[in-house]
C-alpha cells in the first residue's frame, strides 16, 4: 500500500493492467518490457530509465491534485471586462450548449466523419454549417469551417494567386508580376499571417489605403467590413470598379458573422471571397481560440475552395444522406499535387457556432445583432454629450475615438479602477492616439455607464433611447435569408435539446467503440482533463489582455513549454499553430526564414513515400520543392535513395520531412544514420512528430537528430479530437532556430519567468524580431484555451506514466497484429518482426480471391459496433490499425474476434458460393431501418447481431452511402 | 424589439409560441387566455394580474443575468476545510462521474423506475447499489436508497415498533409498554429525527449510556459503529446480551460505509439493522444534502424494510431482467395500510455512489479507507507528540481530545486564520470542552500539519511513518466481501465511460420523450439551473460551517424563503423536508405541535378518495387516524359527505389534506366553500401543494384558505426528477404555525436579514424553540445544494413567466384531452367540461370489449418511443396523462397520433379477428433482441416502426416483464 495515494490517475488512463500486461508480453513470446521493448526500438535511440532522469513541472498522482493545482494558477487570471474588439467579441454561450454538447463525450471524442454511415450526426450539423455561412455571407459555396480568420486570409491569397497563375497561364509562380492588394482596414492579425504566407512563397503584398488602388496591379484584393476601425461601407461600387478594370482580379471580403445579419452581405456587393470568424457565435474570447473561421467563395470558384465540404448524397436504401464530398481535394490525397495543408476543420466549435444560431434562431440573432448596434449608438450619444466625435462616421458596433495623450493616460488609469479594456493604439508617424471601443452581445447598460466614467467625472444622468438602427439604409440587410425551417424551429430547449440527442445518437464516438484509427491515435480523453476548457477567466479573456491580468496563463504556457523541451529534448516550442498540418507548416517555415538568414539557398524538402499525408502539403504551401524519398519493400526509408536523392540535388536540399515511427507502423533502425547522414549533407531534420506518442518516455527526438518538430497535443496528449478539431500542433526547435520562431504581430509568448514569477509586457514589432518566420495564426497563443487539457495530462501522468502509454500503445499494436496474423497478416514490421504502436493489415489479396474490399471489411465491422480503422493509408488496400494505450483487453479481444469473423464470412462468400453482390460484406452496413422490410438472403441476427451484442449495440444510422452519386449530384448547402 | 433583451429565458421554456397557444385556444372554442382560464380555475379564488402585483427577489430576463447574480451571492460563500466530522465526511467526486453521469439529463431527467422496461439502466445500478450494501453491511437484503440518515434512523424505529406490536400481539399502539433505546453514541442530527417522529406516534423514547442498559426494557436498540467520538466496538457481546434477554427486541447499528471495508461488519455482530449515509462515496459535503442513505436488514425483516426495492425477473423472452420488487409495499398502493411514507429513494445519488464504488473498485476503496486510518494514526501520533492524548481509546478516522477553555480559545481563533473547522462541543453539566478532529479521503499530510499547528507553535519535523491500521485485530473485517466481477472491473475510465453509456441507452428520459406521468409533472429541467449543484464552495461546506462563511448560502435560503411566501401566500417556508411525501409528513407534523401546545385534543386527519397516494401513509406516520371522505361522480370531494365525517367525528378532526387541483385533474369549484366549512369547524386545511404547479400565478392557497402546505420542487420550480429523487417538500405555514416549524438539533435555517444583509448565529436548542415540531431530516437546510436550481428558475421566469407555465400546462392538458376524446374519453371534467394539468384517460371499457388493458396501453406506447402516462392512479383502468408547460406542440401531437393509432390497433384485434394474446398490443414492447428471432404474426415494421419513427427510434431494452415470477423468485442481490 503506498501510503500517501489512494490511487493512480495512470491506472485510470491505461486500459489494462500489469497482469495483463504481462501475460499479452508472454502470448508475444517476451520475459519483461525492457526485453520487448528493446526489440522494438532501435538501441541508438533508446534511453534506458528516463522515467527516473526526467523532472517535469509538477508531478500529481491523482486527477483532484492536478486541478487544485490549476485552480491556484487560474486564480492568477483576472481579465477586465474587454472591449478591446478587433475582431475578437464576446458571446454568452447558452448552458444548454455548453452540458448537452461540447461536454458530452458523444461529440468530443469523434473522430473526423471519414465514415460517414456513423458519423450523420455531425455531418449534418456540418452541412447546416455551410448552409449558415453560405446564407450569412450571400455566397453559394460554404466549406465546413476552417482553423481561423488569420490562415483563412492565407489561403484566400493562395486561393486567389493559383486563380491568377490559372487564369493568365503563368507556368513558373516566380514569373508573377501582380501582387496581393490588403485593404489598411483589415485586421492587423488578419495582414499578419497573409505576409507570413506571402512571404514564404514569395508572392507580393501591399497594405495600403483602398480608394487609392489601382486594380491592374493585383490578382487580389482584401478588404474588410465593418473596418477595423469601425466604419461599415458599400463597398459595391468599389468591387466593380476594379472587377472592371481587372476581370481575373478576385476580391475577398472579411466580415463580421453577426453584423452580416443586418448589414448588407458580401455577396450581393460582388465580392467573390468571404471569411471571417465565428467566435461572436458562442465561443466566446478564450485569449484567442478555439473558434472555427468560415470561409465561403462563389460557384464557379468551387473547386479551389480550401477546407472540407459536406455533402448531400444517397445510401443503398436510397435515402438522402450526408458526407464528405469532393474528398480528392483533401491534402492527404492529392499528397504532392495539394496546395494547401488547411483541409482541417474545426468541427466542434463550428458545430458550436452553428448551435448558438439554431438556439436563438435567425429572428433571435438579428435580435442580438440590433441590440449591439443600439447599445452601441447609445454609447455614441452618451460620449458625444462629453463633446467626443468617433472619427467612424458609420458604425456597427465599434466607436474610434482620436484622443491626446493626457486623457488617453486618464483613461488608462481609470481601466483598471472599472475593470475594463479599451484597445488603444499610437501611431508612429503621427503620433495620433486612437482608442477603439467595441460592444457585443455580453456588453450591459451598467456597462455604458462605466465607458462613460472612463471619459468623464461626471455619470450620465440617464441612458439615452435610440429607436432604429445606425446603418444607413442602402446598407441594411433586405433580401430574405435562413428562411429553412431548422433555423427557426429549435428554439426552445426541449426541442433544442432532443435534436442534439437525436444526433447524438447517429455517431460512433469513443464512449460506444475503440476507434482504431491507425496514424489518428483515438485515444481516451481523460474527462477531468477538460474541466477548465470553459473555465469562465479565460473564456472573458482578450489575447491583447494585459499580461498582468493573465500572469496564470503565462505561468501555464510557460510550463507547458518547459515539459514539452524535457519530453521531445528541444530547446523552446511555440503554441500558435491550430493543428497538426498547420504545425508542419509552421516547422518548416522556421526553417525557411533561417536559411534566408543564414543567406543559404537551398530549397528543397525531402519527404519520403512513407510520410504523412499532409508532409507534401504543407512543403509546398511554405514554398519548398518536393522530392520523394523511396522506400524500400520493408517500408524503410531507402537509404540508397537516399543518397542518390542527396547527390542528385547537391547544395539544394534545405531539409527532410520525417515521420517517425513511419507512417508504415514501424521504428526504423536506421533513423540515427538518417539523421547523421542529413547533417553531413547539411541538411536540416525535420520530425513529424505526429506518432511521437509512440517514443513518450522511451526517446527524445532533439537528441538523436531532430532540428525541428511538431507534435499533435491530441495524439500525444489526450486532447480531444472534437470529430475534427480544434487541435494544437506545437512547434519545438533546437537553439540555433529559436530567433525564427513565429511571432505575432501583436504579442510574445514567451514572456514568463518562472525563476521569479515575474512577467514582462512585450509588444512583439518586427523590430525587436528581426528574424521570425512571421505570424502563422491569428492569436498569439493559438488555440488557448485548450492548452490546459495537456498541463493536465502530462503532469498526471508524469514521465512515468507517458512511458508506460507508449509501451502498452506499442504492446497493444503487437497483440493485434499477432491475434490476426492468420487472418489478416500485417504488411510492414521491423527488423524483430514487430510493429510500433500501430500495424497495417495487408487486405491486398481480398479482392481478386473473394471480390471483397477493404472498405466491406471497414464498413461491416460497424454492423459489430466498430469504428473502422484507417483505410487504404498509406497504402492501396490495407486497414491500419491503432488500439492506443487506453482500450481495454477486452476491446482488443473483441476487435480481434470480430475481424475473425468477418474473416469467416468472406471465406463464406466464396466457399457457398453466396451472391457476390448481395451478402454480409457487400450489404453492410446494416442501419436499423433496413429492417422494416427484410429482403436480404441472410438472417437480421447474422447481419446486425454477429456477436449477440444486444446489451451494447451501437447502430450505423446510414446504409452504404453512394460517394460518386454526391459528387455528381453536387449538394453543399439547404 | 425589446430594446434590452435579448431573448428572453421564458420562452426557452415554454414549449411553443403565442401563436401556437392561440390556436390551441381556437381549437378549443376560446378567444382569449383570459376567458378561457376563467373558465377553468373557479372565480372564487382566481387572481387577476398578479404577475403584475407580486415582487420577487430579482427579475432576471436571461439565463445569464440569473447566473452572474447567482455567482455573486456565492462569492460569499466560503467554507473552511473541514474536520467536524459528526457523520459529514468530504470525499473527491471522480471528473467522470461528474461529467457523464450527473450532469448528463439522461440520467437526471428520468423518472422512477416504475416502467422497467425502459429504465433497465437505472434498475441495474440500484440492483448493483443493493449488492454493494448488503455486502458491505453483511446483511443479506439492502433496499435501493433512503433519504438520509435521519429519517433511516425514524424508519429503523417505525419497524422495530410494528415488529414488537406484531410479534407481542399488541392491538393499539397506546398500550406498548417498551421503549426505543438510543446510544448517546448515535450522531445527534439522527436522534433528533428519531425523537421527532416517536413524539408524534408517542413511542417512548431513551437516550443513553449503552452499557447501563437493561435490554427487557426496550422494543429496539440503535447503537453506532464507530460512535460519535470515535471509538469502535466489537458490538457482537453487547447484541448477544440484549437477544438473550429479550428476543424480540431488534438491534439497529448506523454505520459508517468507509469503515465497513476494513472493520468488522454489522451483520457478523448480529446487528438486526444497518443504515447510514452514502456521502463518503462521492456526494461530499454539500451544506448536508443531497446524499443517499442506505437502509439494510436481515432475511426474515424483508418484508418490513422501508424504501424501494429493486429485484430481477424475467422478461417475455425469458432474459433475466430488474425491475422494482414487491411494489404492493409502497405507499400509495397501500395507502391507509401503510405504514411509512419513505417509500422514496434518492436515485441518482444512490447511483452516484454506487458509481464512485465501481470506479475505485473494492481494492480501491479499501485502500481509500486505509489510507485515511493511516493519516489518523499519523496524527495521533502527532498530537501526542504535543502531550495530547485523545478520549477515545480506539478510532478509524476520529480523534477527540478533552481541553480546557484557554486551548479551546486558542484552537478557535487559529482556525480562520489557518481554513480549517474543527468540531467543539461543551457539556453543559460538567463544562467540559471536547474537540473532534475527522479525517477523510480529502485530507492530505499538509492538513495533518495544519492541524498541529491548532495545538502547537512548533510546526512537526516531520510526519511519522505508519505501516499498519490501528483497527484491532478482532475487529478487522476478515471475509471475503464484493468479490463479484463488477465491482472490479471498471477502474479504467475508458471501461468505465462506457459501462454508462451503455446503460444509458437502456432508459428513456425527457431528452428521448416526452414523459406524460399524471401527478409527476416531467417538465424541462433548464439546463443552466444546474450550474451550481456541484458547485466546490456548497460541495466542500459542512453544514456546521460558521455562518460567516456561508453568508451567501443564507441569503439564497432567505431568497428563496421570501419568494415562496410571495408565490403562495404564506408567511414562512422550511426547507428541511428531503421530498414531497417528507414534506407532508413535515406539514402534518407542525399541526400535530399547534394542537398539542394549544391543548386541543384532535386526532382525525379527513383525506378524500382523490387525494395524492401518499397522503394516508403521511397521516399515519405522525400518527392521526385517517378517515376518508368520498368523492361524488365527478371526482370532486363530495361536500355532503364531508358535513356528515365532521358532524360524525365532530370536535376530533385536526386537518384535512386536500390536493389541489385534485389528482383526479379537477379544479374542484367548491374549493373556498370547502376551506371555509373546515375552519369553521375548526379543522386547519392541509394543503397537498404537489400540484401547485398548475396555480402558480393564478392563485394563492395560502390567501383561499390553507394553513400549511407543502409543495414539490421537482414538480412546481423544474428541480430535475434524478430517476427517483433526491427531492425538495419545503412546507409553508401562515404566521400562527411559525413557532411550531422544524427545528434541527444544532442550526436554525432562517438567521440571514435581507434588510442589513447581516447573519445571526443561531444554535438552535429546545429551550430557544420550545414549541418546534422537531427535526424532520439530518441536515439542517434538507438537500440544500439543490436548491439553487429553484431559485434560478424562479427568478428568470418571473411571476409572469410561471403564470404563464400554468396557463401552458392547463392548455395542452385540455388539448390532449380534446384530441384524444373520440378514442380515450377523459374520465372527469370540471362543470365547464375542462380539465386542470392533466387529464385521466378512461380505457375501463378497452377489457371487455378488445380484450386489452391500460397496461397494454402503455406498453406499446414504448414501441411508438414514449414514456407511459400514469396507470391506474388515480382510477383503475385509466392513463393519466400531463403534459406539462414545456412539451412542444409536434410533441403533443406525436403523443395523439401515437394513441390514435393504437386505438386502431385495438380495434383491429376485434375487427379482424387476432390473436388475443398474440398481437401488437399484448407482445409490447418490441425490443431490439427480439427481431433476431422475429416469429410474430405482423411485421417488424408494423411493431417497431409504426410511425416511421428511424430519425428518432428509443429502443425499449426488454420484452414485458413479469412481475409476478420476480416477487415468486425473489433475487435482490447478486
Amino acid at each position: 500500500m503506498n501510503q500517501n495515494n489512494k490511487y493512480n490517475f495512470i491506472d485510470r488512463h491505461l486500459g489494462y493492467s500489469k497482469k495483463t500486461s504481462d501475460s499479452i508480453l508472454s502470448y508475444l513470446g517476451y520475459k519483461s518490457e525492457d526485453e520487448f521493448i528493446k526489440k522494438v526500438i532501435p538501441s541508438s535511440i533508446f534511453e534506458k530509465d528516463l522515467d527516473k532522469k526526467l523532472k517535469l513541472s509538477h508531478s500529481f498522482t491523482t486527477e483532484e491534485e492536478a486541478l487544485e493545482k490549476l485552480e491556484e494558477i487560474f486564480c492568477e487570471i483576472k481579465p477586465q471586462k474587454s472591449f478591446m474588439g478587433q475582431g475578437y467579441t464576446n458571446s454568452y454561450l447558452p448552458s444548454v450548449i455548453k452540458n448537452n454538447f461540447i461536454q458530452d463525450p458523444v461529440w468530443y471524442s469523434s473522430y473526423t466523419p471519414y465514415q460517414a454511415e456513423i458519423s450523420q450526426g455531425r455531418l449534418e450539423l456540418l452541412y447546416l454549417f455551410q448552409t449558415m455561412i453560405a446564407e450569412l455571407t450571400d455566397l453559394p459555396v460554404a466549406n465546413s469551417s476552417m482553423l481561423d480568420e488569420g490562415t483563412c486570409g492565407a489561403e484566400a491569397l493562395t486561393l486567389c494567386f493559383n486563380h491568377y497563375l490559372e487564369t493568365e497561364r503563368i507556368k513558373d509562380p516566380s514569373c508573377a508580376s501582380k501582387k496581393f492588394f490588403i485593404s489598411s482596414s483589415v485586421y492587423p492579425h488578419i495582414i499578419g499571417v497573409i505576409k507570413h504566407r506571402a512571404s514564404m512563397r514569395s508572392i507580393g503584398v501591399e497594405v495600403g489605403d483602398e480608394s487609392l488602388i489601382n486594380p491592374s496591379n493585383y490578382f487580389g484584393v482584401l478588404l474588410q467590413n465593418p473596418g477595423r476601425y469601425g466604419d461599415i461601407k458599400d463597398y459595391t461600387e468599389v468591387i466593380k470598379n476594379i472587377k472592371e478594370k481587372n476581370p481575373t482580379c478576385l476580391v475577398s471580403l472579411t466580415s463580421d458573422l453577426l453584423s452580416l445579419t443586418i448589414i448588407k452581405s458580401p455577396g450581393s456587393m460582388g465580392a467573390d471571397i468571404c471569411f471571417g470568424t465565428t467566435r461572436q457565435f458562442g465561443m466566446g474570447l478564450g485569449l484567442g481560440g478555439p473558434a472555427a473561421a468560415f470561409f465561403a467563395v462563389r460557384e464557379d470558384l468551387l473547386r479551389k475552395i480550401p477546407g472540407r465540404l459536406v455533402g448531400k448524397s444517397i445510401d443503398a436504401m436510397g435515402k438522402t444522406r450526408f458526407r464528405l464530398a469532393l474528398q480528392t481535394r483533401e491534402q492527404h490525397i492529392r499528397r504532392e499535387k495539394a496546395s494547401s495543408n488547411l483541409c482541417t476543420a474545426q468541427v466542434l466549435t463550428a458545430c458550436v457556432s452553428l448551435l448558438y444560431f439554431m438556439y436563438h434562431g435567425k429572428t433571435g440573432v438579428i435580435q442580438i445583432a440590433k441590440r449591439v448596434n443600439n447599445l452601441t449608438q447609445k454609447l455614441f450619444l452618451l460620449l458625444k454629450e462629453q463633446g467626443l466625435t468617433p472619427i467612424n462616421s458609420s458604425f456597427f458596433d465599434t466607436l474610434f475615438y482620436k484622443l491626446d495623450s493626457t486623457t488617453t493616460n486618464s483613461i488608462q488609469n481609470k481601466e483598471k479602477e472599472l475593470g475594463i479594456s479599451l484597445y488603444i493604439e499610437s501611431d508612429k508617424k503621427t503620433k495620433d492616439i486612437l482608442v477603439g471601443i467595441t460592444l457585443d452581445e455580453t456588453t450591459t447598460e451598467k456597462d455604458l455607464t462605466n465607458l462613460v466614467k472612463l471619459f468623464s467625472s461626471s455619470i450620465p444622468n440617464s441612458i439615452p433611447e435610440v429607436s432604429n438602427l445606425s446603418i444607413p439604409d442602402s446598407l441594411k440587410r433586405e433580401d430574405n435569408f435562413l428562411t429553412q425551417d431548422i433555423f427557426n424551429t429549435y428554439t426552445t430547449e426541449l426541442k433544442f435539446s432532443r435534436f442534439i440527442n437525436q444526433l447524438s445518437n447517429k455517431d460512433f464516438s469513443l464512449v460506444n467503440t475503440m476507434i482504431p484509427l491507425g496514424s489518428c491515435t483515438m485515444k481516451l480523453n481523460p474527462s477531468f482533463t477538460l474541466s477548465y476548457i470553459l473555465d469562465p477567466r479565460i473564456r472573458n479573456a482578450h489575447p491583447y489582455e494585459s499580461f498582468s491580468n493573465i500572469k496564470g496563463a503565462l505561468k501555464l504556457l510557460e510550463e507547458l513549454n518547459q515539459d514539452l523541451c524535457t519530453l521531445l529534448g528541444f530547446d523552446k516550442f511555440v503554441f500558435s499553430p491550430l493543428s497538426g498540418a498547420s504545425g508542419e507548416a509552421c516547422g518548416l517555415a522556421i526553417i525557411k526564414a533561417y536559411l534566408r538568414d543564414k543567406k543559404i539557398d537551398r530549397n528543397i524538402c525531402l519527404i519520403p513515400a512513407s510520410a504523412h499525408g499532409t508532409n507534401p502539403a504543407s512543403a509546398t504551401c511554405i514554398g519548398y520543392q518536393v522530392v520523394v524519398v523511396k522506400c524500400d519493400d520493408k517500408g524503410n526509408i531507402s537509404v540508397d535513395d537516399l543518397k542518390e536523392k542527396l547527390e542528385k540535388y547537391k547544395d539544394q536540399v534545405a531539409t527532410m520531412m520525417i515521420t517517425y515511427p513511419s507512417t508504415h507502423g514501424v521504428f526504423e533502425q536506421k533513423i540515427k544514420d538518417i539523421c547523421n547522414l542529413l547533417h553531413d549533407n547539411k541538411v536540416l531534420v525535420y520530425m513529424d512528430g505526429a506518432n511521437f506518442n509512440a517514443q513518450l518516455g522511451l526517446t527524445r527526438p532533439g537528441l538523436y537528430g531532430a532540428d525541428v518538430c511538431h507534435i499533435n497535443l491530441h495524439k500525444s496528449f489526450s486532447l480531444p479530437h472534437g470529430g475534427g478539431g480544434p487541435g494544437v500542433g506545437p512547434v519545438g526547435v533546437r537553439s540555433f532556430l529559436i530567433p525564427y520562431l513565429p511571432s505575432n504581430s501583436i504579442v510574445d509568448s514567451l514572456c514568463y519567468d518562472s525563476t521569479t514569477n515575474t512577467i514582462t509586457e512585450v509588444f512583439k514589432e518586427e523590430d525587436i524580431y528581426p528574424k521570425t518566420c512571421g505570424a502563422v495564426s491569428s492569436a498569439p497563443w493559438g488555440n488557448f484555451s485548450f492548452l490546459s487539457i495537456a498541463w493536465l495530462y502530462i503532469n498526471a501522468m508524469g514521465v512515468s506514466g507517458l512511458k508506460q502509454a507508449s509501451i502498452r500503445a506499442i504492446l497493444s499494436a503487437n497483440y493485434i497484429s499477432k491475434k490476426l496474423a492468420n487472418y489478416y497478416p500485417t504488411l510492414y514490421t521491423g527488423e524483430t518482426g514487430l510493429v510500433a504502436h500501430e500495424c497495417i493489415l495487408d487486405l491486398s489479396k481480398f479482392k481478386k480471391e473473394y471480390g471483397v474490399t477493404e472498405d466491406d471489411v471497414a464498413k461491416r465491422l460497424m454492423d459489430y459496433g466498430f469504428h473502422a480503422p484507417t483505410m487504404s493509408f498509406p497504402v492501396h488496400s490495407t486497414l491500419m490499425v491503432e488500439p492506443t494505450e487506453s482500450e481495454p483487453i477486452e476491446e482488443l479481444d473483441r476487435f480481434c474476434d470480430s475481424m475473425i469473423k468477418i474473416k469467416q464470412e468472406i471465406i463464406d462468400i466464396k466457399e457457398k458460393s453466396l451472391d457476390p453482390k448481395n451478402n454480409l460484406l457487400k450489404n453492410a452496413p446494416h442501419p436499423m431501418e433496413m429492417l422494416s422490410n427484410w429482403d436480404k438472403p441472410y438472417s437480421i441476427k447474422e447481419a446486425c447481431f454477429p456477436m449477440d451484442q444486444y446489451q451494447t449495440k451501437a447502430w450505423p444510422f446510414s446504409a452504404r452511402i453512394d460517394n460518386t452519386y454526391g459528387d455528381r449530384n453536387l449538394k453543399l448547402k439547404d
